[in-house]
């Protein structure tokens, strides 16, 4: 049920457990949003609820889930998903009956199995997912602009409530984000495609190179413009939420792992019999996915992601 | 010899042969630096030369290499490594003697090989590589700025001339470059793991995730933002250019992938087993590859590229 003003949010009381990267983004955006709506967070770690006290001074910051999910009109938790089950059953007992739970994880079908085994029939609970992020973590990497076209999915499940379901959609559609609705398990697999499969590989290729004996780390380094620099920002992302994302979607990425070194497979056949021919179809047809994603506005049109004006000053001219 | 003004370039004339985007980049950049040098091109492609003289409309552009070259210090071959031997044995023969003659490719051993065969002894060969590009290509999608502090690795071989050498590393820096020397074999092998490893993975898995049955061509562009968009800004350069780079490096991109392609199955058997340690261990170390590129003025200190400010308008809040 719709509470607040038209501009406001659907929601009179917020808690976010965890303050993160997308912790913090949200509660950025909810202030921005509708500066009337409480906000409690709880963090595990007290040096992040004391950032949370200087960010969010009149919120509620603690070390304590259970105190702040009291009242809660939404509860989303904003942890690893690995820490989703943990998280659910300190809250349980505690969070309001009527409101609704919901999470921020990447992995959607072990979160939403977690999730309904901590919570009784009093509680709505809706994974959700928006998928957005950057390479920084922690709480004051957060910014309100996080969402903002930016797709957000959620997995309700069979039997959800229409309402709760409705009033989720509005407040994350009100954050300037898309909403769509799908099966945990479909999301698992679309995004073992197009999150978790490039943050491997990512993560793969920077160790690899980091390992190679022949070629110096600052060799690696300096002559990354040619394509590696790309894949170390992927591979900047958080440790531990990433190791949760593999532990909890290990069928999908392994899954989408063998399509994919299928596919090398047959391209590095292709190199070592130099079928030119096969290299050269294989690498035209991918242009026209970066043209879709573009108009989709998931992705900047600009040359290099626009940071040929982003480039350092170079040294003076001239210098022999 | 250096003949000109401090503030100008070591060549009076420069032949470019070629007119993609590191062609016409340099072009500017020569441009820029030192209105007063000649720049001479060629193309194959008649339209490119009719936007040639367009964009430079106080140069000779022609589709003849030979003609292109006449009386010109320095030679610049910007087409795909492939095609370096058939342009070196269409413009030996009218080659200044005394000129330089140079290239732009992104192998170095089978280039260096392929000019030496071409050229006599009158000619001072030295293969070239600016560590430098984008996605973009063809005669438009040059800009000036392209090479100011990148890397241009300069492979001499072993009888170079000392002055020609000198000459080519003050131009690339008169443009704003950083010059490296190295053995050609060695930058096969540091460019394989910086660039040619990390387009062939890009390629890849653009493609599979273009070919997945269950995950549709939509689902893939819509949440793109999670990492994978990326990877299709690589896999959106020009295939020609790369199909020539792979079969022109067979033996270094092998090695490396072979070696990449080992730690993906370590990974792989890390997430099939639930080695939580082994992932987090990984996925930890690699941060600080990404800070050193950083610190080497090698990619933008921003988050997310900076693409956070380059994200289209969304549209109006509140539309449920």
């Amino acid at each position: 049920m719709t509470v607040t003003s038209p501009t406001g949010l659907p929601y009179e009381r917020v808690a976010i457990i965890g303050s993160g990267l997308i912790g913090t983004s949200l509660a950025h955006a909810v202030r921005v949003r509708d500066p009337e709506c409480l906000l409690q967070f709880a963090d595990t770690d007290p040096q992040a609820v004391e950032v949370l006290g200087e960010l969010f001074p009149d919120s509620l910051a603690t070390t304590d889930p259970a105190q702040a999910v009291r009242d809660a009109d939404l509860v989303m938790l904003c942890v690893p998903v690995g820490a989703v089950g943990v998280v659910s059953g300190q809250i349980a007992k505690h969070v309001k009956p009527g409101a609704t739970v919901s999470d921020v994880g990447s992995v959607k079908r072990s979160v939403m199995g977690a999730m309904r085994d901590a919570f009784g029939p009093d509680v709505h609970v809706i994974a959700g997912h928006p998928v957005a992020g950057s390479e920084q973590s922690g709480p004051r990497a957060g910014f309100a602009e996080m969402f903002e076209n930016r797709y957000v999915i959620l997995t309700p499940g069979e039997d959800f409530n229409i309402e709760a379901l409705q009033d989720l959609t509005r407040f994350w559609r009100r954050l300037g984000a898309m909403v769509e609705v799908m099966e945990a398990e479909h999301h698992d697999l679309v995004l073992a495609i197009t999150s978790h499969l490039p943050h491997l590989i990512a993560y793969t290729i920077v160790g690899t190179a980091d390992d190679l004996e022949s070629v110096t780390k600052q060799e690696v380094m300096k002559y990354s413009a040619g394509g590696f620099r790309d894949f170390t920002r992927i591979a900047a992302s958080d440790p531990v939420m990433w190791r949760d994302v593999f532990l909890n979607n290990k069928q999908a990425v392994l899954e989408v792992l063998g399509r994919f070194s299928e596919d090398l497979s047959a391209l590095q056949r292709a190199i070592r019999w130099e079928d030119g021919d096969k290299l050269e179809d294989w690498f035209a047809r991918t242009r026209a996915v970066r043209q879709g994603i573009v108009e989709l506005g998931q992705d900047t049109d600009e040359v290099d992601f626009g940071r040929r004006s982003a480039a350092p000053v170079p040294k003076p001219y001239g210098d022999d």
